[in-house]
């Protein structure tokens, strides 16, 4: 049922795709004098620093939506970032988003991603939460100063301007709380968790409005790239679901009583 | 965004609805041996002895597929029993029922429930897992004995005859493990998990193969009795996403910078 | 090597025992002004209410530091306040309540009593935090409104005045993070956090410091009221270390090998 | 309160330390066959396969119980092994280790390490479980075959002839359960468990009973090398608890109401 993509090299360089619906960049000037090339080149400046991982972009108006299988199957770790289309992701591509991540992709979900087809499918929660837009201070502190993700970053990051996102955030329960944000106007908000789906790792970081340049602060940037570190795949697929015939029993057994299912582990025709 | 269901009111008779495709019994001569009426009566038998309980059944062959608004909209706790039938069920039902445990029912998935639409949906993982029918011996531990959905039962629980399910189990780690299960032919299982999915509480308990008689088992009968009563609805649904205008944040602040939405909170048409 | 207390019993009053090291209320006027008679006295007030419930204090300079074992081993739910003092309670207190606790008993550790004996003991983690006494405004979230912990309860618990306690909280991740705190100072704090350990149900929740009248606020009374109830016991101990002689096992097995006990599972003598 | 160690420097050689009490080996005949050196040794010759480690042994004969500070602060990864000789490890190793813990040092606990008194410290619990000694198969299942610790295992390891470790295990419910054992006398156990602890890593493993060679066992020993990858430190300490004065605070506030503390943030002699 689940098809499992080429198996992921540790040996070889990260292969990190930056996703961008690139809308606001495009229509709204502001926006435009912060990201003239969509948020997704400013990221990807960033995360080109390593060099041993291999960064590309990806945006929505690109042909199978900048995600064909020869992009997503090749991509170790997805950066996610979307706002005003998430109803323009076809359905097609966040399932197999979904199933790459189950197979092991790292995930990646920046800002108002949290809305996105496939981080509310990956959840199965709701992902609301309230928000202002007043160019308020943020401040995000740190929760798990262990945690591989807040590696070089201090107590906290400041943004003096920011958008405001705050609870009850119609989450699961993170794995690990990392960060938890501090606003002017009163709110706070979980905006660093992390995950587990399959054999995928998920990380949602809430700073990233799109007025604001919080993508070209260099902590912002850190976070960012320790979260690509820490996502990369770890091990390998889950099994696909599978019919274990009973001679095929680690322990010997015989079959006893009556059965729903053909010696293929089919459900008998009768049944149907 | 969501609809709210009318509120749950603890001082009424909690209700319960168990819910089954209702496909093997009617076709199936060993399964009608079993289960002549279905297996939902089985189980409404043994929930109905809770006199502060208000029990109903529900099938896939109702008109709406038995759990019309005016039913589901009234159900505290589901119990959802499927298996040759998966595909059958509407996605919008799927997507109803998604809300209504979002917003505080309970929910109680057995057996091959596993890989129905509406389990699938709120784990977001594959929910895939290994099987053999081979009527093998299942013995059920208790992992967690302080835990109320193991309340009255013992060291754990025995089925001579059982289907077996086994690990890897596609789903997010569970808030509480409750039963691990052992197979004679060699097998483990977490056959008992939970979870809190927006204000709804999430119980799978994997025995139940209708080819044996497993709910007529007292202590089967147990668990699920105390994971209705674990289930009801316990707070308030979680809030709908909401716009927090500048001048009704809590603490007393002044719009700066630019915005991509008007003072009501919507997208300017400017972006779309 | 575990001493099994009397079995809870469902079906009698729920009994709760309020614990204070009572010092600040009679050695500093500010305190005692807020809290005459000891803050236990008014804690009591408030759980007193629920009539089926049976409510005790018990203060360090009672015999046995207030919990002989006939208060002790009769105790369901015990709330927990200390601050100057948490160097006077003897460890062998700290062991019995430890103990209890593994057993089934609900642990409700209030303000200061995160660096209390008790606390670090089951935590296992340093319990530290930041802080400041500024009487700053605090206000109190409610990350998980379907929580039974946060019955009645509406967005967020405003104070106007209280003592900051800040990140990061050095405890394990909690199993569900019901409140989070704001604070006017610029920090934020998870300040309602629960635990199971053992078959106990351990809740600790931050506001409270003594001299502002923090347990006199109604919500503050509502959430403490709603914690004792979430904490009561629900199962039954955990069991005692045991060895299963091989005669024993629920499947037939022959023993193989040498060991390193004796047929009653004592370590042999010639390997000490 | 807290003595920070020298800081871990990600740019050197991981420093691993392997603890055994080392006494059957040296008193019984059947464990000195399998083991003439002490198990630490063979456990050092896998784990020394590593040329980016730096692999030490230590034992509870040497001074300072082998673990002088000079030892346990360059220590960055500690495994521990220990049945008969529980009590004899002073309090105060127990507690330089956990400091060591919290700080940031991964810490493996194998097999009869669960009743070691700095698992127990860590865990808060009894960490009590059911054992047979029966030389019976152990069968142990992949529970997530995406975690860094499972890696380049398969479905399962085989042990022919194991102890039986059985549930209940007195355990907070760990963080991810990596590894479910099944054992042929009808037993499961969670024999692979990993927590957070502080800034530190830990993992439980349970297989390594001294009169089987298991730790010859090529599985078993990639598993364990796996766990001290894993296990190695990733970000920094948590802060120590720390007072933050008013004018501090990272919004401009000003103190107000009565106060415990003096400036320093020193409890008032008053109230002592």
């Amino acid at each position: 049922m689940f098809r499992i993509p080429p198996l992921f090299n540790g040996m070889t360089r990260l292969r990190v795709t930056i996703w961008n619906e690139f809308v606001h960049e495009r229509h709204n000037p502001a926006v435009a004098a912060i990201y003239p090339q969509g948020l997704h080149c400013v990221l990807a400046g960033a995360l080109g620093k390593r060099e041993d991982w291999s960064v590309r972009t990806a945006t929505l108006d690109q042909p199978a939506q900048g995600l064909p299988p020869a992009v997503l199957d090749t991509t170790d770790v997805l950066l996610w970032w979307g706002h005003a289309a998430h109803d323009a992701v076809e359905d097609d591509l966040a399932t197999r988003i979904q199933q790459r991540v189950l197979n092991g992709m790292g995930l990646i979900v920046l800002h108002s991603g949290h809305w996105s087809k496939v981080f509310k499918r990956l959840m199965g929660t709701s992902c609301g939460l309230c928000w202002r837009e007043a160019g308020e201070r943020e401040r995000i502190w740190i929760i798990e100063p262990g945690h591989p993700i807040a590696k070089g970053i201090g107590n906290c990051i400041e943004l003096e301007h920011s958008e405001m996102y705050g609870e009850p955030f119609g989450i699961p329960t993170p794995e690990f709380l990392i960060f938890v944000s501090w606003f002017a106007g009163g709110e706070v908000f979980r905006g660093g968790c992390t995950w587990t789906r399959g054999s995928g790792r998920i990380f949602y970081f809430s700073p990233g409005h799109e007025t604001y340049p919080i993508y070209h602060h260099p902590e912002i940037q850190q976070v960012i790239t320790n979260a690509v570190d820490w996502a990369r795949p770890q091990g390998r697929p889950a099994e696909v679901p599978r019919h274990v015939p009973v001679e095929a029993a680690r322990e010997k057994i015989v079959a006893r009583g009556s059965s729903m299912h053909d010696s293929s582990g089919e459900l008998r025709k009768s049944d149907d």
